[in-house]
């Protein structure tokens, strides 16, 4: 059997599927008001995992990129496999003290207090093709820092890849003029609000 | 052309490769007289990225793996590619305060100071056969609290994979009786002393 098909063969065929069955929502966490969308149930099921992954690579398949770009920790979960199905190389972008070689630095406000992350001065070349992705776009504010981080290293930036976008929370205006391709929305015109509380107990759905 | 042929066209085949010429060595970090096996070389290089998963699956390909658990945040990073590549679903061990469901805790101590991770106690469904993953064995401490809470969820620990593996650190012991795994051993009897200080200055060597 021809090297691919052998190397294929141990990969299930990928079935397109209902995401959003399989993430848990949680509400009051990590704080009353809020309603969290739990993926921890999709990323135990292997096809939702591999159908997750095809389909934030999917707009990107052609569009010949060079590296996966991911903050810790959430991004990592889907920063490899991204990178490994668009055949691209992972960087990532980490908080301070983590990354051991010359660094470039951003430094940005949060909701309470400030955050920082940092990039090898080396991980991206001058005019590298370079995807983001995280598991999930909220208030943006992450993503915004990891390409003021891209920008530094002079990359060209093709978009960001998100699982989950939470439409109402504005994110998608701060990563302008970049792509933004998300699989799952929520909170947008299908009037599950965000931020209601739903009286529903939070149990396993897996 | 059959749907796992057309699948597989998009990845590389994999080519066995010296991963070790991918790893970078960078002295006195975090602090004077360590030696840190800085691996975000190999991670931006497509190749090595991909031959590294294969790797670390290899022995574990027909071992009918459930799920790969691993902890944040460098282990994500091998995490998921290592559960797509053995069919299986992954599962996230993270710090205090960063997963929303009912939890199993377990608190360690460290060189200085103590730490703690947590799992969802329905991530893992007893019986369910688990791989643990990590990029690096050193002392031990780390994955060692992973298995106690694998053992609180009652899974079949099948073992533990790691991309490399600190020999002189002796955290092998600490993961007794399990089968531990690595794709590149230093400081082992290959003369290489771990803690010794190279002389040579931190440099790109992608």
């Amino acid at each position: 059997m021809c090297d691919q098909l052998a190397f294929a063969s141990q990969r299930k065929p990928y079935q397109h599927m209902d995401l959003r069955h399989h993430v848990r929502d949680i509400p009051d966490y990590p704080k009353p008001g809020i309603l969290f969308r739990d993926i921890t149930p999709l990323l135990a099921h292997p096809e939702a995992l591999t159908a997750s992954v095809e389909e934030m690579a999917k707009p990107f398949l052609d569009q010949k990129i060079d590296v996966v770009a991911a903050a810790e920790a959430r991004g990592f979960i889907f920063g490899t496999p991204l990178a490994m199905r668009l055949n691209a190389g992972f960087v990532p972008i980490r908080k301070p003290g983590k990354l051991p070689f010359d660094l470039h630095s951003f430094a940005y406000e949060l909701e309470y207090g400030s955050d920082e992350l940092q990039i090898h001065v080396d991980g991206i070349k001058p005019g590298q093709r370079v995807l983001i992705v995280d598991d999930l776009l909220a208030t943006g504010g992450t993503v915004e820092a990891c390409l003021r981080l891209l920008e530094k290293c002079d990359a060209e930036i093709v978009g960001c890849s998100f699982l989950i976008h939470l439409v109402a929370l504005g994110g998608e205006a701060r990563l302008s003029p970049y792509h933004v391709h998300s699989v799952l929305e929520y909170g947008g015109d299908d009037a599950e609000d965000e931020l209601s509380i739903q009286n529903r107990p939070p149990g396993p759905s897996v």
